[in-house]
């Protein structure tokens, strides 16, 4: 207790992002305390603002006043914080693989999602963003040979992957796709089980019908659009 | 002499690109000798497929035979691999902000320069574009407060920003732009002149004539097109 009466730890973010999820998942894992700053989505705060000039975005994670932002950013800051349950692994080599999958999850699986939302917002096709996602699914079905991509523990991909693992099957009934699933890609699914129901995870995880209804009021806007 | 009989490190790159000459400067300033493996922009070679199957691009570092791919990825592992002369600060925050301002580099100053070819192409103002890198050398200008972004040596944002510090003077030459200058960014321009000059940088940088060509052949083929 000693050392949480010097820590001041606070987190700015909003209930569906998955970005900020992640963060919440690894100051779990490290059991460290702290205050969830709820934003107001499309409205931040002068206070968050301030704290993230730059990106005017959440996750903003702020420690004894002095903020860190973007959410891959915060992971490393928090591993190295705070160094009991490592989010990295501890060998050079494989923190660099580490964070190849992880950038890569952000990068093209957030890619392809974006270019389904305006594919959909356009009356396009949406093929192109489709074979993106199970291009992404396929390279990261042949990443896991284990558990999970942290080996027996979680490490810095699965809580990047949540996104997959949650938000997507989500965001699949919502808007009728069947791009991942059990038979095209048996172990990431076993994963997407597995850590979702990891008790660090868990625990942090938005409600999921709260998050349906989200991302259905999201599709119907952008369904509706033009 | 011992340990480079036992060490083999390669790097495929291409020579005009500013990510491949990050690593180069990285590995110069931790004095790793490595050969250059040469490869041919848009047709690359099976070895860097083979290293790189994700992204298909360079750089790629191979240690010992094992690949690590993505600039930024790469610049992590060689510094976390030998350790004298740091790349990253050794302080948690410290380090949050140098991958940060790293980050907002290749995101917002690539970001930009994206969408300036793009006008180019489309033949539309580039009014906007342009306005986003103001935005991008302002936040750099006041973040700048001794002579490197990592104090008086060196550090992953001075190698990430040489990319403007050299290659986007060569861009702005052949465009006829002037958004880049000591009256509008006097202390980001004196940076662009030491990091430039700096010894390690210096040895690594291509020949300015040859870029120069380059990318007036790459500018006359984006105004041209359509």
């Amino acid at each position: 207790m000693a050392s949480n009466q010097e820590e001041e730890v606070k987190l700015f973010g909003v209930v569906p992002s998955p970005f900020v999820t992640r963060v919440d998942i690894a100051l779990n894992l490290k059991g460290v305390q702290y205050k969830f700053v709820e934003e107001n989505l499309g409205n931040f705060s002068d206070t968050l603002i301030k704290y993230n000039p730059v990106h005017k975005k959440v996750p903003v994670l702020v420690h004894n006043g002095k903020p860190v932002s973007e959410s891959r950013v915060i992971l490393e800051y928090i591993d190295e914080t705070w160094k009991q349950n490592p989010i990295l692994p501890s060998d050079p080599y494989k923190r660099a693989l580490a964070r190849f999958w992880s950038n890569f999850i952000d990068d093209k699986f957030s890619g392809a999602l974006r270019k389904l939302a305006s594919s959909l917002r356009a009356k396009e096709s949406n093929q192109e963003s489709i074979e993106e996602l199970e291009v992404v699914f396929q390279f990261l079905e042949n990443e896991l040979n284990e558990k999970f991509f942290g080996g027996e523990e979680i490490g810095i991909v699965d809580i990047t992957g949540v996104y997959i693992a949650f938000w997507f099957p989500v965001m699949q009934e919502v808007s009728g796709l069947n791009v991942f699933n059990n038979e095209k890609f048996p172990k990431l699914y076993k994963w997407s089980q597995d850590i979702t129901n990891h008790q660090v995870v868990k625990e942090k995880l938005p409600n999921r019908e709260t998050l349906l209804a989200y991302f259905r009021a999201r599709y119907e806007s952008l369904v509706a659009s033009k």
